[in-house]
């Protein structure tokens, strides 16, 4: 707890690995490119979960699990999707271990004949082994929409990890549903998209842009692949969800086909889209700051702490019985509050230790405030105080909750649109990309080669091309051939 | 939906697979042992975590996810951990998938230039992935109690499977906890084994015994295992839950130790218990009957089905309407309702499908009940019928759900007791065995090798040590040598 947070004016990357270990939220593993989510990361997540889940069961989703095995086979029967993931994939081989003794000292090794006759991979994705199972399921038209979820741990092995972010295991959400037509398929994967925007938006205070991703950086199978973009504090943009439209491109290799009321057969359409845990560490990314966490208050674990102060000859029992007044009344509210009363740590401890953990809202309570019959009441982000009578916490609380969480979310625009840019030459894109990072929209003219140079000179992807344009013809910004709008290009987490 | 279930007389084993399967619980997948978990079975089990999960926080402990991965030498720091899990484990050798193409046949394998270093296993379960992390964690008595909760799926390499019983992979909690005594983790022990059983017999409806496992059959690791067993219909015994004390079997070797107050250094005294998706198989084969499931009302994802009866000239519009005026009604009263207004379907045919899906309340109403102003509402256990004004269904169905709930604990209890068989000599104890099953109250000797010989004999195990006695002298149903209590023995899932 004592130490020192990086500001981020000096090293944003390791300001943020400072801030999630520090704050308890994840902490590294024993496990190359694994995290543990400790508690304080974990209830948050919890939080999201909970929200989420009301928001996919009220647009009619159901709720299933799918085994973690994927066979190897299944992999491969979509050729761009086997190509996506099969560089980065654990496989099950074995399943019984041996001691083996050579030269007087044993060894646990994998038994080899235990080996399996068909390798498994641990699921990266579970279209393939959802979708033979649609296959059992669906018949009749009478059985479509089809709209599954899961909740799942899943499987990347990536070289280059960072925690929450990118890890080898991560938590998500993956939704998979089969419709009868390509035009409910479609209206499908825009829904959960606005799902997913209303959420970063609503919630994580978290502004997105929404819009479809390039072919380059679509999901390895989809016929084409929308996302929301985020961008954080040091100008580098995250992907914060995404929704495909699958086409038939899986239906067809898994034969989910059904009876049309017409008598003959169709192949489903389906649609896949995910969040995950990186979600956790956009909310850290997006608000913190350099004394740590700044949590926003619809999501936060704890929204509000209570922080009794006495010394020496104070009334503690009454101070105490204050605070523990003061905490009723905001559970009644519906706050989730906490009362520190730890009497081994000073005042001071307890705030920078709370500062930390991102709670948006600190009561402190002292011989004064209790003279008073108020309380003072600091916001996290500004610390900004205001005295507030005990009889009017009740109300004034949440009300400062919920004005926090618009402030938190008109900040983030405020930022994001201020580092939004609209650059015309190559010159002016690559100097702008290193001395500010953010979104630079720039016309481009929509070839795949031009978009892996620009990427291969500068790191800078095309992050989402928006729904909302501007459609505005030009000339693309490395190649000059002509263009029809400019798309958001960034370099991304 | 047509297929019919086979009777429970005829064939225990094929009626359960028939009943989760038609029901829509769960289904096979195509991978060896796997199973897919349907929404109408993930709904119960979403309850079911519910549930629990309020209780584990009520009792103090947090929510946290550490790595799927197990390196292969932390298994082995525990030797009679590695010995318990070694045959039955999941290994991943590899990590990328290639394309080799032979006589022009091509293949995707494992690229062997992509074997790791060490091999990891796929938890089958966690302790020593949670206690080398709470070794980081705990420095002092004041990091203790440590108490974390884990929500995950696990593997084992189970040869015979069967749904939710017995899977390869299933989804459990893995409660963890370090503690600064013996005493007081024998406790936290005990606590949650009270958790368990209270969750089984006032949310479950399946009566339990507590007690201890045997040393042959306690978890391996551990320094003693206490369970909840419970019987199900054909007489075989369930351990439903289990709490292990592990005393310091895994802080040593994972040096969780801390500071004492008086300041020397201590290994930590450390717990573990869980319990699983095989809890879902519990209330299938506790309640279900011939027509299908029988779900306890306080955790049956629909509680209630409203069947609006019309044909010809009916007055279907106010049928439908006063359907929708009772709908609300129960949703207001907080009863999970839902109104059945299918129209190309039967009565008949939706009576059956929700008694097959083991809704505890059906409604009808058709047009005699509209003229009286009431509805008819029906019992899933005995489909005994009253009828109800509408303006009392608020109070008499949530009323009604209570009383099935309390019917349906009681059912299983006098099934229970009623199995339950004192038997003094060998000649009868394998007679009653073979006869009806149930639990064998039986004094046993403590030898391990006889409780063996028995297993091999009869194939009963010591399910368990029950708390509550009885207390009495007598001489081993097997080997004549004393014994001082008799121990309850049964087949086993």
């Amino acid at each position: 707890m004592a130490k020192l947070i990086t500001p981020r004016s000096e090293d944003y990357s390791r300001w943020y690995t400072d801030v999630v270990t520090q704050s308890r939220m994840a902490d590294y593993s024993p496990v190359k490119g694994c995290m543990v989510i400790r508690p304080h990361g974990y209830a948050l997540w919890e939080n999201m979960q909970r929200v989420l889940d009301r928001m996919f069961k009220e647009t009619g989703h159901q709720n299933a699990y799918f085994p973690l095995f994927i066979p190897k086979s299944f992999l491969a029967k979509e050729a761009e999707h086997v190509e996506g993931f099969a560089k980065e994939c654990a496989i099950v081989t074995h399943t019984r271990l041996k001691s083996v003794t050579t030269d007087g000292k044993t060894e646990i090794v994998p038994d080899p004949e235990s080996a399996i006759e068909e390798e498994l991979i641990i699921r990266p994705t579970s279209e393939t082994i959802i979708y033979s199972m649609f296959a059992k399921w669906v018949q009749s038209y009478r059985d479509l929409p089809l709209l599954i979820n899961q909740w799942a741990n899943v499987v990347r092995w990536e070289m280059r990890t960072r925690l929450f972010l990118r890890t080898t295991e991560f938590l998500w959400q993956e939704g998979h549903t089969a419709h009868a037509t390509y035009e409910e398929a479609e209206e499908e994967a825009r829904r959960m998209l606005d799902v997913y925007a209303t959420f970063a938006e609503d919630y994580m205070a978290v502004p997105v842009l929404k819009g479809l991703k390039t072919e380059k950086e679509k999901f390895a199978g989809a016929d084409h692949t929308y996302c929301i973009e985020g961008l954080m504090q040091d100008g580098r943009a995250l992907q914060a969800g995404t929704s495909h439209h699958l086409g038939q491109n899986f239906s067809k290799p898994f034969d989910v086909k059904f009876q049309t009321e017409s008598g003959d057969w169709r192949h489903a359409f389906t649609t896949s889209w995910g969040v995950s845990t990186r979600l956790v560490g956009a909310i850290v990314m997006a608000h913190g700051d350099d004394n740590g966490l700044v949590l926003p208050p619809r999501l936060a674990p704890i929204q509000a702490v209570i922080v009794p102060i006495f010394k020496g000859n104070d009334p503690k029992d009454a101070i105490l019985a204050a605070a523990t007044e003061v905490e009723g009344a905001l559970i009644k509210a519906g706050v989730s509050v906490r009362l520190d009363a730890r009497d081994n740590l000073s005042p001071g401890f307890k705030f920078n230790e709370w500062e930390l953990a991102g709670v948006p809202v600190r009561i402190e309570l002292g011989p004064k405030d209790l003279e008073k019959g108020s309380v003072c009441v600091v916001k996290r982000t500004n610390r900004a105080k205001s005295f507030v009578p005990v009889a009017n916490v009740a109300t004034a609380v949440p009300a400062l909750l919920e004005e926090l969480q618009a402030e938190l979310l008109a900040a983030a625009k405020a930022r994001r649109d201020a580092s939004t840019f609209e650059v015309d030459t190559y010159d002016a894109f690559k100097e702008k990309l290193e001395s500010t990072g953010g979104f630079l929209l720039a016309h481009w003219c929509g070839d795949g080669a031009c978009e892996a140079a620009i990427h291969e000179d500068t790191k800078a992807t095309v992050r989402v091309i928006t729904f909302d344009g501007p459609m505005e013809k030009g000339s693309c910004v490395r190649c000059d051939n002509p263009s029809t709008r400019r798309v958001h290009f960034a370099k991304a987490y």
